[in-house]
């Protein structure tokens, strides 16, 4: 087989799409106006952003008055978490995330602590799961905001959210959810889910990077994070990025509209590879086996360093990650893994001598080939022993 | 003359550049990694991401580790508002604005008014301009921050931003300016001005819509706005913007490049317009007939409203606004218009039977040609005429 290039890495971020591309080019070259100008080319604008809003509010079953456009995911989280507690009726102080969110519901939690907030990590069991008994134990009448992602970008274990938010429901606290990695590869339907917020981020699904969107179910008085001009129903001001927002949109329309195919086609490509990784020596699947999302495919590696297979496997061409594309430097393991703590256990008794894990993330979408599938099965292996068979350097 | 097409809405949003666009499309179709990803797709991203930022520093003689990207003025300003409030030097809950900040300045101080915050509305004079005399009366103690718009967006007028910042400086109050009207347009020289922190805006200059920067000065510990995964530096989270970042720089250059040559012929063209519109009946000139933008002609025609002369202007194909496009739809005066209070007065005296000014906002460009200028003058005495001589509606 020749030497070629495989991008794992969708989780981290998509090529765009074709489609989305071409829906976005007329928008930077001939209508550029204002969307908030009332000449010709604002109301050109206009219409692009509303029809796009249509289609992101048609691809997760909301309303168009619940979609709220924003600069991407960690934006989406940030306002969603912080507004929640600014809002008349917030019950308290206390907020309840899981213990293995992404930094940008996580990292802005621990912020709220340093203000005075109480916040309760719930933990996850050894495939990553948050049990809804668990969060009803630990709601109380302070309690202002549940946090529960949808999927998980690490591991790719997915939640039962529909139970979670149930739960919260019946203890009247809001409950969001960060489904960066899950819209446009999952069903995500927010009206049976029942969710009060859901975020979402283009560059996950084919769209734009800069670019997301907040649901937010009518009702709820969630203040802006971003105040100015009035955009969005006074919700999100800035002047509308149309060419992103319309992206997004037709990205979002196309993922849905394939997504039973791209389901099917990304699992099997999935499954294929994780049953070929567990056959390397101290090689441990992450993350739930069965609900987990579709193209993820995440590992532990005993005795090696979660960066160093990764630049091992760059330099054969194979763009793939330690787990999440911020930590990619970090050497330790992130929450997610160490969250996991069963998983990691049984990997040490299986390893005596090391207590070093080093994780992988492949993550595919459905621009992936049985070919990719192939080169990754037949390199994986030899990055692997060669790195084994490596004098430890004086630093690991 | 036939009938054309004038966009002379460049002050609302201007079209994106060539060079821009040309730059941007490798990283949306090739180069789409994640720029904090560790394999090769990631690099080639993370090094178009610096090799921008060190383009954005240059075009404002900031330290390339000053820039810090963010999705638009409008976060940019929240940002360096809120933000400052919290820095645990901060000396109080006072802050200093002038009554004719954009919303994005305006809007966040009313709200931080709301939470307990006292905020002084500086007044300006009939040309617009905030006095730095008044300024220095105005500091406090406690007060904990200033933010001065460099340039005006509906009227144009330029501030005296360096004698401004001079006297915070000497009473040690962080200096915040939103620079987003003026940066590719006049000079803007960090440095020499000597402020803390200075907003601006891609879509304003050429660039692509939903990405911006906040020039932070080294050693001011702005907390960030969008926590997360840790990017910029920790200071703003979220998957990065490439080709945005990319578009913006790469305008920026070519903004800077040719600014000597834009500003000379963008004067010339405004002068043209406020020349001959000045020979209409009721017309007057709105901010300082010197020190204002190169491509803002913005007037006051008594007995008419905004979005009417807009409107009508549209249905000649002249693109224009009423003043902000935020603004566009409403039929009150904006702050900047009534903060020219002066103005507002004399007009008054000359037209005694009526309190209504409608104000128009021409805003050109280096994009604009000598045709476009000879059609708005042609065409602009003609609407204003049709709508004298209207029937008023019983609204009116
Ligand atoms: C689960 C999850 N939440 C939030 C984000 C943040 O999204 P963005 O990078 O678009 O801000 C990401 C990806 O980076 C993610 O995977
Ligand atoms: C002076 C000024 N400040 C801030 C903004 C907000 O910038 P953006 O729309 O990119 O968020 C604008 C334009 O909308 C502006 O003219």
């Amino acid at each position: 087989m020749d030497k070629k290039f495989v991008y794992a890495d969708n989780a981290a971020t998509t090529a765009l799409s074709d489609t989305a591309l071409e829906a976005m080019l007329p928008y930077f070259k001939n209508s550029y106006g204002n969307a908030s100008s009332i000449h010709s080319l604002g109301y050109e604008s206009k219409k692009a952003l509303e029809q796009a809003r249509k289609k992101i509010a048609l691809a997760i079953n909301a309303r168009i008055n619940e979609i709220f456009i924003t600069s991407g995911g960690s934006e989406s989280d940030n306002w969603a978490i912080r507004s929640s507690l600014l809002m008349s009726n917030a019950k308290g102080k206390h907020i309840i995330i899981s213990s293995i969110e992404h930094s940008a519901v996580f990292r802005t939690a621990e912020n709220l602590e340093q203000q005075g907030y109480e916040v309760t990590y719930l933990p996850v069991d050894e495939s990553g799961k948050v049990s809804p008994e668990q969060l009803k134990n630990v709601i109380r009448d302070d309690t202002a905001l549940i946090s529960i992602m949808m999927a998980n970008n690490e591991i790719g274990t997915i939640q039962p959210i529909k139970e979670l938010c149930k739960i919260a429901r019946e203890m009247r606290v809001p409950f969001h959810t960060d489904a960066v990695q899950a819209v446009g590869h999952i069903p995500v339907d927010v009206r049976d889910l029942n969710v009060d917020m859901l975020s979402l981020s283009a560059h996950k699904f084919g769209g734009p990077k800069g670019v997301g969107a907040l649901y937010i179910k009518t009702g709820l008085a969630l203040p802006p994070l971003i105040i100015g001009g009035g955009q969005e129903k006074n919700k999100r001001s800035g002047t509308e990025n149309v060419p992103g927002i319309v992206g997004m949109a037709v990205a979002l329309e196309e993922a849905v509209g394939k997504m039973t195919d791209n389901i099917k086609k990304v699992t099997t490509m999935r499954d294929k590879i994780v049953a070929s990784v567990l056959q390397i020596d101290g090689a441990t699947l992450t993350g739930d086996p069965v609900d987990r999302l579709p193209g993820i495919a995440s590992f532990l590696f005993s005795g090696l360093e979660s960066k160093v297979i990764v630049a091992e496997l760059s330099k054969v061409r194979i763009c793939a990650s330690s787990g999440s594309a911020c930590s990619s430097g970090s050497t330790e393991l992130t929450r997610a893994l160490s969250g996991t703590s069963m998983i990691i256990a049984e990997t040490e008794n299986d390893n005596a001598e090391s207590t070093k894990y080093g994780a992988l993330r492949l993550s595919l979408n459905e621009h992936n080939t049985d070919e990719d599938v192939d080169y990754i099965i037949q390199e994986l292996p030899i990055v692997i022993r060669t790195l084994r068979s490596r004098k430890p350097s004086p630093l690991f």
